[in-house]
């Protein structure tokens, strides 16, 4: 048995997510829709045998990856190279295997992992741009960048991020480790990377509603630290648009 | 009656391009598939009027802008800010409006324009990316670019582009000046500006395809000069894809 390791590239738009939740209840469509099951199909098609994936961790319906990362166990022993080749071949254009190798029989590609880094685009320029409408979330309007940065500061560390948690999808433990919170602007975009020990559902997309929030004005300084305390989500801005983010690297030990 | 010009960019991957060429041949379809028609059509909503585009110059199907200029004619005193606004709002979001300006009346967006640039995208890595998947032509080898900026010097300047131009379009004068051609690299990609008074169909890609193969080293040094001394399209190269192509501004006096 070899542990292949993949390296994935996906343009989330058209795709309900890395695997979808309604999955096991609703009817399988004759098509598949999500970015596991395409590549699940195409890599069983090659191998000639039942593939199951393992990943770092879902993205959400209409999030891209840089970098995504998965891994799956296989007899074949057909040469990497040759596999990446015929496997991109047959994938469809939005998704791409930018690596593969071979990785000791222990690896898992979502316990293993140590951190994720989402990037999430804002397009904050008083024209909108056409080229980055599946990739960015668009605001005419000037936002404060400095507050923001100010603001994201108190994220950093280890906190019980409850505020920033889906309502609908709470899980048992809401304490996680943000390694790492960075804004910045360059042209007319705001990037804000995010590196964290692993993110609660909507975690990503709610902090930057927040922050959207806060660079408007409508949330002052200081809130961002009352947020976090009240562990209420209702006490956090709305959720940030899905097209905006992306998974841009899994760190591994 | 006030000429306003107008500055658009657009995604050109779902289009038959700016205006089709089989348009007064055809049915005309319930949705129109053509840039100008569909701007036509949004314009002539929000003026009640028959409202006709004049455009620097046609885009073929699948060619992006950054930067088209049109003018048009209406005898509407509604203010440009407030024009934009409706304007953007009833456009798809792959046409934006980046700005309205009244002109003077005589102002011809094809005849006052003085030259247009066109950049041709390459992503020359060994890995694909999904999100230049419609804005570049991809060629995992990598290319020889010192050779083709080499060989593209030729091209600098007036010259009989026959050699370039489409077979089944051809124009009585085939005699263009290139004001500049520049290639550099910049991460994986290769971009490849061509600034010039005016562009024969398909002139571009035509340039394109033929340095791709200088780049591929299928065309040996000193080629492009006897290319483009042989006035016969048969000795250039294939027409590169038309989705790597887009114009990235228009000059005017």
């Amino acid at each position: 048995m070899r542990n292949i390791l993949i390296e994935i590239e996906y343009d989330g738009t058209r795709f309900q997510g890395w695997q979808s939740q309604q999955n096991k209840f609703s009817n399988q469509k004759a098509s598949p829709k999500t970015i596991q099951e395409i590549i699940e199909k195409v890599l069983g098609i090659i191998l000639n045998d039942k593939i199951r994936l393992i990943c770092s961790g879902r993205t959400d319906a209409g999030v891209h990856a840089k970098s995504q990362i998965a891994n799956f166990k296989t007899t074949s022993k057909i040469p990497l190279e040759k596999l990446k080749i015929a496997f991109n071949s047959l994938l469809p254009e939005d998704i791409v295997i930018r690596k593969m190798k071979e990785v000791p029989a222990r690896f898992h590609a979502q316990y293993a992992a140590k951190t994720k880094t989402y990037r999430y685009t804002i397009l904050n320029q008083p024209v909108n741009n056409v080229f980055m409408r599946n990739y960015a979330k668009y605001i005419p309007k000037p936002l404060h960048i400095d507050l923001m940065s100010e603001e994201a500061k108190v994220l950093s560390g280890r906190h019980d991020f409850k505020s920033f948690q889906a309502t609908d999808k709470k899980e048992r433990n809401s304490i996680r480790t943000i390694k790492k919170i960075k804004i910045r602007k360059r042209a007319g975009f705001i990037f804000i990377d995010i590196e964290a020990n692993g993110f609660l559902y909507n975690m990503a997309r709610n902090i930057v509603g927040t922050l959207i929030e806060i660079g408007r004005g409508k949330f002052p300084k200081g809130s961002m630290k009352k947020i976090l305390q009240a562990k209420d989500r209702k006490k956090a801005g709305p959720t940030a648009p899905a097209k905006g983010l992306c998974l841009l690297r899994v760190k591994y030990k």
